[in-house]
């Protein structure tokens, strides 16, 4: 199981803090949707150069254009790139298009799916490469958590892997972990952890 | 009628020949969802320092922490932010919250909405300013044209101005005109045309 931290709130100088001391332990580094509205691609340049060994993906849920968008972050140096799970099938197929041409990986952000089971079906057999569950930030506070849909796309697809976000933490990590999935993303509980080397390695050491 | 220009695919020395040549003809300059992830806010910051007459829209397509992306583009200049109808309202009123303390505005992008009459009417009483039909760049060869769903809009909203978006050029305005919208976005009809100004000059002409 991999860790992928979520980069959305820090300027570029304390990401590059906050990844040099905790790069250890995670696996994925997120250049967060806002960081991309704020910076473009100049945060997925810096971070593809400067951390070589780790994957980046760009966060910039993709709802049309879905080649020319996925190209311009794949071109910056992204190794896996998100497309929304809403849009047509002619984008993300637009987008698995970009992702063959420059041996990129698609994840497919299920966020505002309604018909879970049968959109992740669907899209893994458009082939892509990872579905995430994702209880939108602006929901978290309503109690919604992403075990729920986890398990509901566990239980359909065989070939996607799957990555869960959305308020994911130390407490509940272990219950994810149990379902199984393949990447895990944090945000906060790792950034505003007060000792977040320490948090980033209790989660990594959580993943099996 | 407000005449919007997307700026998509041109490089910001080319968008600012563009703009010199045709401002007098539009209302509105979109930097585009492509744009604004290659470059971030920048083309919003100079747009909105060079063109004091013109409204600036930031495409963010906004899915997720409406208030936190929508303060980020109208921070850095934008009049109008756009938000993804099929997001959660949460999210809408998040932008709108945002919206509300710089003084700008809000447009809907309905892509991909499925119910449409049911989704703009509660999207007008959330209160945004704009609702835009948009038929996705992706699925504009299959012979899709916004004009249908425009109708759809037109029928049950009351007070949200309406916009139109998708393959819009000078054969297909005059019916758009005729269906009666506040703004109509244009791209490729002015900026791939052989005299661009005539182009933009032409469809302003037409717009009531």
């Amino acid at each position: 199981m991999k860790l992928q931290i979520a980069l959305d709130t820090l300027t570029l100088k304390e990401c590059i803090e906050l990844l040099d001391e905790t790069k250890d332990y995670i696996d994925i580094v997120e250049v967060g949707t806002p960081f991309i509205i704020e910076k473009g691609m100049k945060p997925v340049k810096k971070f593809s150069k400067r951390y070589k060994d780790l994957e980046i993906l760009a966060d910039t849920k993709i709802m049309d254009a879905g080649e020319l968008e996925a190209e311009i972050a794949f071109k910056a140096g992204a190794d896996i790139v998100t497309v929304l799970g809403v849009t047509h099938d002619e984008t993300v197929q637009g987008a698995l298009k970009a992702a063959k041409k420059y041996g990129g990986k698609i994840m497919i952000d299920m966020i505002g799916v309604n018909n879970i089971e049968e959109r992740a079906k669907e899209l893994e057999d458009m082939g892509v490469d990872y579905i995430c569950v994702h209880t939108a930030f602006d929901i978290q506070s309503t109690g919604h958590n992403p075990l729920e849909e986890l398990k509901r796309v566990n239980k359909v697809i065989t070939k996607s892997k799957t990555a869960v976000a959305g308020g994911v933490k130390l407490e509940t990590v272990d219950e994810i972990v149990s379902e199984g999935v393949d990447v895990v993303v944090v945000g906060g509980a790792i950034s505003n952890a007060s000792d977040r080397v320490l948090a980033a390695k209790q989660i990594k050491e959580r993943l099996k």
